[in-house]
């Protein structure tokens, strides 16, 4: 019996992922229910345990919907049947801040993954992140606006975490589990068009791969691999040129800087003068820009969290508010 | 009698455009007859004049369609009752080529506008591109996933170039032309969904702002002025780092290059070595920055234009084909 495309679609970055480990290491894979982690959680079993490695399936109950817990158990259950040497659930507790609840419960679930790798010293952490989930990251990041950061999308690999799946299509993770007698969960949030991820996917998406030829999703997966090298390195070399300034902005030095640096040196220091990184725009760091490239007397460019930004003896400085007087 | 905000917000940028030029300076207005360009030649007469500037309205005969030279001479009798000091039509002969037609008449288009301003002594060419058009640009970069620099959408200035409206909504200039009693013409094109550009701009971009917010044109166009910035800086060190490689490329000094300078220096290469540029794709490269970053005694990888790229001597090399055996 051959094997089926969408499986070996999904097996082989996984095994990719897995070889350069040493045989008796410890991974967990962090699943859902879904079918992007339960055709990871399989996939990891099959080519882990050819490797000699110990797999961990892990589930999070988030608490955050009705039938979380029964959701958890259910999960357990087939981590079981799929064979994984070891199952956990964690429970979080989800405290909405000022992100919102999505950001809440991704900051949540990395931290109990992290202290579930510790406890059980696990060195690799796999997320079942495809490359739809990429595509759709991008694409909300386009409706920020705020250039190559922001529509850099997902890592494939950071700390102990790998996202093997980042470059396989989503339906190739739904083929395998259907080849595999998988049964999905839905995630009722994934249809809830309160949410912009959900509209992403199901409305804006189909429209462009419609439009515009499907070939997009791989397209915008793409575009985020190379705009994070990019921004990878601008971003080292701007953190590096503000280092060396030590704390002092010389207008002769900084017109002297291309543009994608300076304007990164300006926002690092407006950042460290205690402006809120969520509401620095890029027009407020064009209007600093100014004082340097665009000089003609502007008395002081007004910035978040009660700063002024201001030219003064051939220098740029910040102004820590209140202020009495206004523009 | 107080000025309406989109004649203001079309005039504002294009004061700032030609506050830069000397009285008696000639400019050029390049006029489709369509909203943005009739609204940039209204502000362009009023402002200019007030600057003692010479306005010369131009519009371009593409002959691609019935009635081309009856539009056009419709926007000289526009132009001449707008104001313009002087009025001047081109006809070119768009011979379609590999990239298609809608390239095609834009590079006839630039060539008799380059023309008639080196014949007329005119210091500047208008052009009425919007922010939507920059929208649609970027979107249009996206499908082919090809990194910052297909993102990075129009310039706003190059050579004697000008495009004032960058910024400026599209719907503005459309607002303007109503209320200075402008007829515009509706080019056919742009309801035609053959055309990508026009599926874009009536069915992506609309289906973007209702789902994503109605900031969406907004985000996209300034995505594309900080991509260019990155997309400036990076490309220039890539082409300084390869020339200063003199020709060679020495595997050791590649693998201590970022990501982002080593992947557009392999390119720059390739296509030196003859690689087409519109053949030449994101997965050429990285396979041949494979062979410097993750050698496991590859043979070689096979490019478009014939090349083979391979290691040997701890260099890469491309090699030029006919080749007898295969990969």
């Amino acid at each position: 019996m051959s094997l089926h495309p969408s499986v070996a679609a999904v097996r082989r970055p996984v095994r990719a992922t897995l070889e350069r480990l040493e045989p008796g290491e410890k991974v967990i894979v962090a699943c859902s229910g879904g079918a992007d982690s339960l055709a990871l959680a399989s996939a990891a079993v099959f080519e882990g345990h050819k490797l000699g490695l110990h797999i961990i399936g892990a589930t999070v109950d988030h608490g955050l919907q009705d039938g979380s817990q029964e959701q958890a158990a259910k999960v357990v259950a087939q981590l079981g049947e799929i064979g994984v040497d070891e199952t956990v659930t964690a429970t979080i507790e989800v405290k909405a801040d000022g992100e919102g609840p999505e950001a809440a419960a991704r900051q949540a679930r990395y931290a109990v993954l992290d202290q579930l790798a510790e406890r059980l010293g696990a060195s690799v952490i796999l997320l079942g992140h495809t490359r739809d989930d990429q595509a759709e990251t991008v694409l909300l990041g386009l409706t920020r606006g705020s250039g190559a950061r922001s529509l850099s999308g997902m890592r494939a690999a950071f700390d102990r975490y790998r996202r093997p799946l980042l470059q396989t299509a989503r339906i190739d993770t739904e083929t395998a589990c259907q080849v595999e007698g998988l049964d999905v969960w839905q995630d009722p949030h994934n249809r809830d068009f309160a949410y912009t991820r959900a509209r992403i996917r199901h409305r804006v998406l189909p429209t462009l791969e419609e439009d515009l030829g499907p070939g997009v999703a791989d397209a915008l997966a793409r575009t985020a691999e190379q705009l994070r090298e990019d921004a990878d390195f601008i971003d080292d070399i701007a953190e590096a040129m503000h280092r060396e300034l030590g704390g002092t902005l010389p207008v002769e030095t900084l017109a002297q800087y291309p543009a994608a640096v300076r304007t990164r040196v300006l926002r690092i220091a407006a950042l460290e003068a205690g402006s809120p990184p969520a509401e620095l725009t890029r027009e407020h760091v064009k209007a600093v820009e100014e004082l340097v490239t665009g000089w003609r007397g502007q008395r002081w460019i007004d910035l978040p969290g009660h700063l002024r930004a201001r030219r003064t003896n051939s220098s740029i400085v910040f102004e820590s508010g209140p202020f009495t007087t206004s523009n």
